[in-house]
């Protein structure tokens, strides 16, 4: 991850084109840091073209007076001079057209990585480095993937060299375009004076208003045929352009990369302290966070990591980065799909706000919302739903859910309510749901911690019958309202796929147990008349907020028979799902209706649904909840709506996103990858990223009291007294996570190196979740790190 | 606005940078285009060098067999092989140094526009256009923009030619995302095929990853100074890129064109459709849509204006274009700050989408959500605010602020309250009142049409004395509960700056009577015991769902004194404002707290501050309110939050939106601009964009009720006998303004010709509403529209 050390400032050159002069404003920066008594790297990892001709070696001949403070290297050599991704190639073939291995993306942004590291550990003055890149900004390195990727994690500040050439201004501007859109910092713009072509005045106006800092240089002599009188040129004119008298643009170009750079690590320095002084924090008890070090400064992300602002590291004597690579445990509140920062999720929404920004939404269409909701009622509607309806977030979806299901409800079953009969119409669901924040979708909850003073409890809910693994064995627990006395019951079973097997479970004594008091108890509530029912609300399979718990799907599917049995209902329940943390493959499965055989009326997609970008949801209905709104009456519609419904970007991120879960989740490669961990067998509907042996092991252990695993959530429940949400024990175990630790993992950061875990817990309940693109070594480094903390951990 | 015709296909050719072959390759995509019958219009709008090589002479001389065919044209033509904004700069100073007029923006691409408008008009046959640009995609045209600004408005669907040679894969990627940021669709990627670099290779598998037509083309043989020999060659090296036979590359790539564009038709075709078959729109009653035809179909926007297709424009037999131009004159339900699709939106929203993606925030932090909270603090809260709370939208905003309220109350009161205690306290607000759709939100407001089943209203709501123009006079009207008898009645004001100037008015008769009327009124509600009150919430100087209310905002200074007053309330209640709708400039001011002298404890921002492209809120709290939340135990922390909270996307959009409102309205330009149109003198707190004259005269037609400005917003009520939320009244007055009407108004749509108008109605108040940036001219188009067709209606 993002490399940032005090005493050595480093900068990524690019290029806005091949042939711009990288090499020789990179030495006139080399030359002018070294003569203000720098000690200077300079990397160069890749380099094509003959040897004498080569950057490293340019820089070397032409560093000046203060040469001896020079340290020049390249990492991977090719002769010829061409882009990298085919010097590779012409390599091999010349060795006999048989193709050498191709150094990966990995392994090629580690060893730059590990190349810096050995170099700030050796520095024992204050140092500046160069990293030089070949070609234009998207020009490919060696795997193919083009630089501003290939070199994404390592997040090195950077200067781009732009282009003093006809048709300069418009390559330095997409290039620069280019760097933005992967997040990048450009400290400054250097290039050339052309007088002829004066690319510098206007781009030194265009990014002055950009708040960019633009230098012209010099341009170079002509290089001509004698070596000796070239070299005489060459370095008289970069005595010029660096003299001695330390003045000229070169000089206020460096101080101002020394101005960036100390700025860069004061605001670091300063965010703890200036978020403690004004952001109010959600879910945060402020009273309980003491200094400045309880604040994860977040610098950037990438992939499955953020990169962290870590005072501490700074302070050792053997100096390690400022910035540490933490693993997003929880996949940022459940949000993240294929990792931080993807350039195709950054583009798409690009697209989209340069195509529309916002355009307002009744009665109007746009292409990125119309091919959501047509690949949405495709997708996990395919079947039973007919309409997307949009909002802002999982709350809001959910607030639009129990809109439609209350109204359709009164609709179906005829009733004529007065205001205080429609106000007190209630949803069945089960003990530790959560639906999201807004009162609305909180009165479909119990009263709990969540749950605020105008929250009031509408409905009835039932305690569920729950999975897990427990001391080692696959049980379905019981609470004691199931079992009929005080006490828990188990039922053990071979495995989870044959839990999950919902249709073969309907005829086991269970299902019928489960029915039984299922009606019961429906009938008592239809006796008592204080509460009328008119929905069902489920968070199919795990309940997520209310402590990641499994609830036995079969009960759930019961549940829906139920609510849908004409005996007991005249007027069918309508059924909401809210998919919000479940759907979308987050637990392995685009949504819960196959699973349990029985789909929803009203279905909830969000957090993931955006790839972990933006906000955005939606509420999918069946065609007959849709047209119990219809009429001649204005009044009579679903008068909801933000002001951002269906908001382009959004849509535009969610398409782009659902498209990279089809292609992930449908090749062969990802199948088997995950397969290979079910822990439910081959033909499982189920199947989890963790591996089953260290799922069952861990549950073996003292003061575990259960796990559980499915898709990409990992869920583990301590053994203790204080277990509320306020708790703070899962927690207290985990602390050491956050730091990285260098425990011989199978597993690195990006640009290598041991990680730090970012974890979330609910009282004692540790959970963990990846995006569906974690690679197995990532997952495998957790398990291994959780097990040797649990492993050796009293309570 | 966009040009889009059904039998002619138009593309615009940009170069991935200079000399990489746009005239070569437009030639013979011309010369395909010709040899499959169709004519062809080519277009260089800007030519810069010698004459006998330009461009346009290049085509026309290798146009091939069909060249009878041809029609090519040449716009603003230069000597000096420069780039344009350089070549007017020489121009001019060869004729003596005095710099001639440049033609602006507007200028030029209305210039552009006109030429594509009178080609489409005598076109007998199906028919191709090519614009090919000038050098790559940011060289900038005559003005200095850059072309991809320049050119946006018309929104030509695009051919990108890459760049074959070494660096061009980096140049091609770049420009490509250049042109994807500011949402242009690309339709096709043409390159030479040069075999050493190999750029096509990698380029078509890139880009067909992404779903992006590449084809490679032979490249031409060398230039030599033999003319006629050049000429044959040449020649040659068309006739054997461009067969006869019409088969090849360049024939796939024609085809592909075609296709491309058949495509883009079919598909706004069956948008209607499809999205009558596929959405459930916010607001809407689904049974009043009749047909296709009541679907607004937006194909793209820009600045102030939609790109609407329009089926019936197609039909007529003088074909005018498929995309009409509409005004947003609602800003897209009030969200748009500085009109859409601005690039330095999109680039901040990739920027941050690039650079962090979501990352989670409870007990972290990041630049962009810090540097909002600090700005919001220091802007709209100043002297008052000290935190900063992030949600998603105005509605989850309000939740939050009365979470807020509501505890902090209960705290600084000291009351120890039941459940049912809680629920039932109650807010002070006014009719009229709209805080959102969420639940919570909702039970602020009175029972109305926007409320729903769960809907209880919690609180007592005054009925408001508003202001307005009534007959040509500044009104404030006093409703009957506040005269005391059966009737309204009216106090006239001078000018509208006498009646937003309230601390002059404190000590006028009708404060002291306000202030009486709300005491005595308080108290009554203070002895019922039903409901204790907790807080006063309000929208400060409008209300803007409830029917676009100008409240007196004396009545509203003299509520928040009245709620402080210790003889009322020994703990002061917590005042709310909701300025989602009223704040950052929409109605002229930051905030509303310095007009009405007293600043809330609470409020809630959102629409405009992410300048119309996503959503996001902000609440913002006084100390004390924060404090309330505080202790050891995690249980009284605000346990609110939304799985988005505090994207960085947002946060960096919303910085980049303030950074442009600071700039507009901090220059005197804007403020001489648009004081100019002050409807309430120099020294006024208030102004409009609207000229107070046009608002005069409005007021005193006899259809109308009422007529009021402020900001940017324009209110018109009209006198009708159906005035109700589901009325269609003012709807369908203004029916005809939808529809572009040619009727010499002083202002165009960018590219040209008259525009429709995208309006929003409230029963029977019309509205309208414009960016901070919106031209007079178009400002001043509209109001005589509106004058037009409303002093000739007859209701």
């Amino acid at each position: 991850m993002s490399h940032l050390y005090k005493h050595l400032r480093i900068h990524q050159v690019f290029g806005a084109n091949t042939d711009v002069g990288k090499t020789i404003i990179t030495t006139a920066l080399i030359r002018a840091s070294l003569l203000n008594n720098n000690r200077v790297f300079y990397l160069k990892p890749v380099s094509t073209g003959a040897p004498q001709d080569a950057d490293d070696e340019h820089i070397k001949r032409y560093a000046g007076p203060q040469k001896h403070l020079l340290d020049a290297h390249c990492l991977f050599r090719y002769g010829d001079p061409v882009s990298p991704h085919l010097a590779v190639k012409m390599a091999s073939e010349k060795q006999g057209g048989e193709v050498a291995p191709m150094p990966s993306d990995e392994t090629f942004v580690n060893s730059v990585a590990e190349h810096i590291r050995k170099r700030a550990k050796v520095m024992n003055m204050p140092a500046h480095m160069y990293v030089e890149t070949a070609g234009g900004v998207h020009s490919p390195t060696l795997s193919g993937t083009t630089q501003l990727d290939s070199y994404r994690p390592l997040f090195l500040p950077t200067i781009l060299i732009g282009d003093s050439k006809l048709g300069g201004i418009s390559s330095t501007i997409s290039s620069f375009e280019s760097l933005s859109l992967r997040g990048y910092i450009v400290d400054a713009i250097l290039l050339f004076r052309d007088e002829y072509y004066r690319n510098f005045e206007y781009l030194t106006q265009y990014f002055s208003e950009r708040g960019i800092h633009v230098s012209a240089l010099d341009p170079p002599p002509p290089r001509i045929d004698d070596h000796a009188e070239n070299f005489a040129n060459t370095e008289k004119y970069y005595s010029n352009l660096v003299p001695d008298s330390h003045r000229g643009n070169i000089f206020n170009a460096v101080e101002h990369l020394d101005k960036c750079h100390t700025q860069r690590i004061q605001e670091l320095d300063s965010m703890p302290r200036r978020t403690l002084d004004a952001i109010w924090w959600p879910f945060v008890q402020h009273g309980s966070v003491k200094s400045e070090k309880d604040v994860t400064v977040i610098d950037s992300a990438w992939s499955d990591f953020f990169s962290i602002y870590d005072t501490s590291s700074g302070k050792t004597s053997q100096p390690t980065s400022l910035l540490q690579p933490q693993l997003d445990g929880s996949a940022s509140w459940w949000t993240q799909a294929v990792g931080h920062s993807h350039p195709t999720l950054a583009l798409a929404a690009a697209n989209a706000a340069g195509r529309y920004g916002h355009v307002m939404f009744p009665q109007a269409t746009h292409l990125p919302a119309l091919k959501l909701a047509e690949r949405l009622l495709q997708g996990p509607g395919k079947g039973w739903a007919s309409r997307a309806f949009f909002s802002d977030n999982g709350s809001t979806g959910m607030e639009v859910a129990l809109k439609m299901a209350l109204r359709s409800f009164i609709i179906s079953s005829g009733l004529e309510l007065t205001s205080p009969e429609k106000q007190s119409l209630g949803v069945i669901g089960l003990k530790g749901s959560y639906h999201g924040d807004t009162i609305g979708a909180m009165d479909a909850c119990e009263e709990g911690v969540y749950t605020c003073e105008w929250h009031k409890a509408k409905g009835y809910w039932f305690e569920p019958p729950t999975v897990s693994l427990r001391r080692g064995q696959v049980a379905v627990s019981l609470p004691p309202a199931l079992t009929g006395d005080q006490h828990q019951a188990v039922e053990i079973f071979e495995n989870l796929a044959h839990v999950y097997d919902v249709e073969q479970r309907m005829k086991s004594p269970l299902a019928g147990h489960y029915r039984q008091y299922l009606e019961k108890n429906i009938r008592h509530l239809q006796e008592d008349n204080s509460r009328k029912l008119a929905a069902l609300v489920l968070e199919p399979i795990v309940m997520g907020a209310g402590g990641m718990i499994f609830v036995d799907p079969l009960f759930q599917r019961i549940m829906v028979d139920v609510v849908r049995d004409p005996t007991l209902f005249p007027a069918a329940l309508p059924v909401i799902y809210d998919e919000v943390f479940v759907g979308l493959y987050r637990l392995g499965f685009e949504s819960a209706g196959p699973l349990l055989g029985v789909n929803p009326d009203i279905s909830v997609n969000a957090k993931i649904l955006t790839g972990g970008v933006l906000p955005l949801a939606v509420t999918m209905t069946s065609d007959r909840i849709f047209q119990a709104f219809k009429s001649d009456n204005k009044i009579d519609a679903l008068l909801h709506g933000h002001s951002y419904t269906a908001h382009a970007v959004g849509c535009q991120v969610a398409n782009a996103t659902l498209d990279m879960i089809d292609g992930l989740t449908k090749s062969d490669q990802w199948v088997t990858a995950n397969r290979k961990w079910a822990p439910t067998g081959a033909h499982s509907k189920v199947w989890s990223f963790w591996d089953p042996d260290f799922l069952t092991s861990i549950s073996r252990l003292d003061i575990v009291d259960e796990a559980m695993a499915l898709g990409t959530v990992l869920a583990i429940k301590f053994k203790v007294n204080d277990a509320g949400y306020a708790s703070h024990s899962a927690q207290a175990l985990l602390q050491t996570m956050r730091s990285p630790q260098d425990d011989g993992s199978t597993s690195s950061a990006p640009g290598g190196g041991p990680f730090g875990v970012h974890y979330r817990t609910l009282g004692n309940v540790a959970y963990f979740m990846t995006s569906l693109n974690t690679s197995r070594a990532t997952i495998e480094t957790l398990e291994d790190r959780l097990w040797s903390i649990i492993s050796n951990a009293r309570l």
